[in-house]
Order: C-alpha cells, then structure tokens, then sequence
C-alpha cells in the first residue's frame, strides 16, 4: 500500500473542515491517544474535530480523556486513526454508513487500504509512534497534552516496552518525549495502564490460577472461566480482556490457552504461543485463526471438561507433531 | 562525590592488571550486566579480568552468563559495580578483608565513596546505563555480547522501563543498543526476565490475593505468608522476592503491606506506598525504615492475627492522619 510523506499528510490535514476522527471498537491506549493527539493538532490550526467511537471509552484512559470537550457538529470529513478495516469501526458504520474517509493513519500491516489516502508504516510500534513522525518531520512542537497522549498510545502497544515491535524508532521517540516533558507522570500511568486491576479481577486471575490444567509436559496449560464466577465477582467483560496473558506466565509454557464461556453457553478461546508454538494452525483447527503467536476460535457447544480436554489434546498433539 | 569523566575512568580501566570485579549480593541484572560487561571490555584490552559475587548468579540470567568462563588468578587489583556501599559485598568481604577498590561504576545517590576514584552518575538508571555512556563517549564499538549485558541491566533496574528513573538518556540508550543490535531476542530476554514464574510461585501467589486483607476503605491491602505454604508449594525464597509488589495492584490501594513468616517464626514486613503514603514512617513505627515508597521492618513475637491487625491499624491510623 502507498503511503503518504509526513509532508503530504499534514497538507491533507490542514485542508480538511469540520472532521470526524474515526478510532476502532473495544478502543485502546493507541487508538485514544493517536485520536485525541489528532484532535489536539486540529484545534491548533483552527479546525474544529471531534472523536467517534463504537463504545465507551474505559476510566481508565481518563488522562487523556479529561478536560477535552467535543462541539456538536455534523462532520463534513472523516480521518480514520489506527482502524485497519472498516469491520473495526463497529456501529460507526451505521451512524456514518459508507462515509468517505480521506485519510487513515495506521501501522497495521493488514490494513484493508479503505482509505483515500493512508499514512501508514507496518514498522510503526502504534499508530501513536506515526502521530510522532508526522509532528517531528514537519517540525510542528508537541504540546505537554499530545505528549501524554503519545506516551500512553505507544506504551499501550508495546506492552510498556516489552514486546519486539519496540524499535529503536519507538525508543527513540519516548526519550524525545521525555526530554521535551521530563516531568509528566510516566510511572504514575504506567502503574494505572499495566499494573492496576480491580479486586474481583485479581481474586479471579487467583481462582483462574488455581485451577489451571496443564499437559504436553507443562508445555501447554489451560485456564477455564465459567460465566458464573463474572457474576460471582463482579467482573466486567472489559476486565477480563488481558486474561490471556495469565497462563503464558507460567515457568515452561509454549501454548497457553484460555476459555471464556458466554452468557449464551459458547466458550470463547484465546491462545497465546511462546517461542516456537504456531496457535493461529491450532485454532484453525476449531474454525478460528490469528497470528503465530496470539489466535483465538470460538466452540459452540460440549460440556466444559470435554471442551478443555479436547482443546488441551489437539494443542499437545500439535506441540509434539 | 566527584565523578571521573568517562575518559579518565578508561584511562584508569586500561592501566589495570589481573582485575577482580566485585558485585553485589543477592545479584541483580545490573550488577550481573555491567560487571559481564566490563569483564568483556576488559578482554577486549588484553586484560585477564573475573567478577566476583558472594552469592550464586541466578539461572534467569543464563543468557549473559553462559560461555563466559573466568580463569584463576590471584587478583591484584579490585572495581567494583553498582556496590554502594561494602557492606553489600556480603562474604567478598571476608575472602578479600579491606581490598582497596581502585574504582567504582555506580548509579546509587547513597554510594558511600569507600573507591579510590568513581565513575558515578546518580541520574543514571541502571550501573549498566553507566557502561553505555562509557563505551558510547569512548567511541568503544558495543560487542553483541556487551550489548546484550547493558540491555538486560537497564531493563532490570528500571522495573522493564516502567519506573520514573527511566529517563530519556535511559530511552535513548536503548535506542541505540536496539539500532545496532535490532535481532537480540529482547521480548523473549523481558519475558524471561519479567513475567515467567513457576507454577508453585503462581499458585502462591493466587491464594495470597484469595486472602488478602483490606482496611482504611481499600488503601490499605496486606497479605500474609505463612512459612508452611513455602514449603508445601515448593517455593523458594529468592522467588518471593518480587512479592511485595502483590497487593499494589489493587487499584485504589495506597499502602501495601506483605508480611512473611520465618523458619524462626520471625516476621519480615515489606511496604509498598502509591501516590502519597510515605511507608517509611510507618516502618519506622515497628522499629524500620527506607524509602518513601518502599520500606520494611521485623516484628519478633506475636500471634499472625495479631500482628497482621496491628500492622494495617497503624498504617490505616497514619494514612488518615
């Protein structure tokens, strides 16, 4: 896909009136951040912006969130920020049906090429560390609020740093960050972003751990999360989204595999891989799919132990293939 | 203290001969990368060099220990890194009684000046940040290897770049260490480093958030750990290290306590404060200290109940005052 120079996107930017800035559904640290960071730079050329999304933005991002107040408008353009395919904007696509999107920025290498015009790098770590480019390669200052938002969009995809699409690109924009705003909270957010969760959440990821089952040699483990212990606990869906990660902790694990059942009774499967474990071929499998490294499936019906058992059997037969 | 610039302190490093490289007790990844480091550097000169710690490296550092080997010599003379103080040498003491120390590479603002000369900046993250600024206003090429050290070291010390003393020169660093050496397995090194515990550590900690206790309307968490549970869990010491960091996940929490039951029936108390506590008053309350958001203390007698409720009491009392 064709990309825009930093030069060219900014010219698009600077053209546009009244935008609507598009950010995917279940929104993350990356996609608020990139959006709000755009909104930001609009209002400083004088262009009045706001941001959409499917849902609600979690408490948690209110560092970002708080103090920005959208006008009612009817937008006459739309940019899409880190959306790699129209499905992500969910019920946006009936509120704006077939809207024309001028611009997308984004960093996902699937990106479906929906846009106009994209400014898009697949080396990007976040869509955030795209925002960077643009202000620094047209020398525009960063504000001590784009800056946060940057931060937190970039650390939020990275896992704080943690994973390998942290370049050196992606270091080198924090510590340009950091020396233009050294006293922005950083450990404060990171604690709030990666380490805080609620009670319900930590006794469940407990019981979860408790009960994790393992097979393949300790090399594929298990954990099984029936719909009762939400209610039980007090647990919101939007909670249990890192739970995946969970038995991938665990000394030896290659395929960690983590079943949600549904209020309707359907288990939901995230797998996560180690250093050599393919998932995506495991849950192909089960009529799902994903990446090496992180896959999912869905299961439509059994009895929860026939299901774990079934799940745990096919990935140990395929670790020891 | 007056620091060497990193021109004298490599003046110094390259006048030495058959060196001993002390580090610290209950080793860390910055002792253990730095002190790898400068052994590599050393080499690198000719120099014969070993590093010397009183305690045994632990396995999770493998991929920087792994291939070196130390000859035998009698050293004839002594640097140290990241050792602020030679009371931290442990047993080195008694194997090297009162070795006079040519020169310490250290980040610590405690550093007690006990060396001949330092090279010590206390702005650095991470004794191996230090390394890089040598190596870097040197114009020293980093090896791989070396390179590997100084990632692992600054990664350790600055909780995986989470903690405020990773500062944009630390970012910067690890730009550069990313930009020459961009296929290190970085995300494997973190997750090694970071996430993976056994599953013994992990069952402890599920049953320790099971219990936690909670008073002061949620901002103060303890948990207990009874010795019997080590055991039965198979859970080394060394791997409860990190366990105070448990109950500061719960969000809302502002002082975290864990108290940890001895063979002896002695309780070590650690103390984690959030964004205003200041834990090192409530240590100093049982006889403690530390730092504002990190303390400890023992307590010698007393029922668990008893000095579990005492504990949150006083903390709870100093919180509200």
């Amino acid at each position: 896909m064709r990309t825009l120079t930093a030069g060219e996107a900014l010219t698009i930017l600077r053209g546009l009136q009244d935008v609507c800035i598009l950010i995917h559904r279940s929104p993350d640290g990356d996609c608020i951040g990139s959006g709000y960071a755009l909104h930001l730079l609009l209002k400083s050329f004088g262009i009045r912006s706001k941001v959409a999304c499917a849902d609600t933005i979690p408490a948690m991002y209110a560092a970002l969130t708080d103090g920005v107040e959208f006008e009612e408008f009817e937008p006459r353009c739309f940019v899409a920020v880190d959306v790699a395919d129209r499905g992500l904007l969910g019920t946006l696509n009936e509120q704006y049906p077939d809207c024309e999107v001028k611009l997308c920025i984004d960093h996902h290498i699937s990106n479906a090429g929906y846009a106009e015009q994209n400014y898009w790098n697949p080396d990007a770590s976040a869509a955030c560390e795209l925002m960077f480019t643009l202000l620094r390669d047209n020398e525009i200052p960063m504000t001590e609020q784009i800056a946060r938002c940057l931060y937190v969009g970039i650390a939020t995809d990275t896992g704080c740093f943690k994973f390998d699409n942290a370049k050196a690109d992606t270091f080198a924009a924090i510590a340009e960050i950091k020396r233009q705003y050294p006293n922005l909270p950083y450990a404060r957010l990171n604690r709030e972003l990666f380490d805080l969760k609620s009670r319900g959440r930590l006794v469940l990821d407990a019981r979860l751990m408790e009960n994790v089952q393992m097979s393949a040699d300790g090399k594929v483990a298990l954990i099984y999360l029936p719909y009762a212990w939400m209610t039980e606990l007090g647990v919101t869906k939007d909670e249990t989204d890192g739970l995946a990660n969970l038995p991938m902790q665990i000394l030896g694990v290659e395929v960690a595999i983590t079943v949600k059942q549904q209020e309707t009774g359907e288990y939901r499967v995230s797998m996560r891989g180690g250093d050599y474990a393919d998932v995506s071929a495991i849950c192909q499998r089960f009529g799902g799919g994903g990446h090496v490294k992180a896959g999912g499936c869905s299961i439509y019906d059994g009895e929860p132990q026939e299901v774990c058992k079934m799940l745990m059997d096919v990935a140990s037969a395929m670790l020891n293939a």
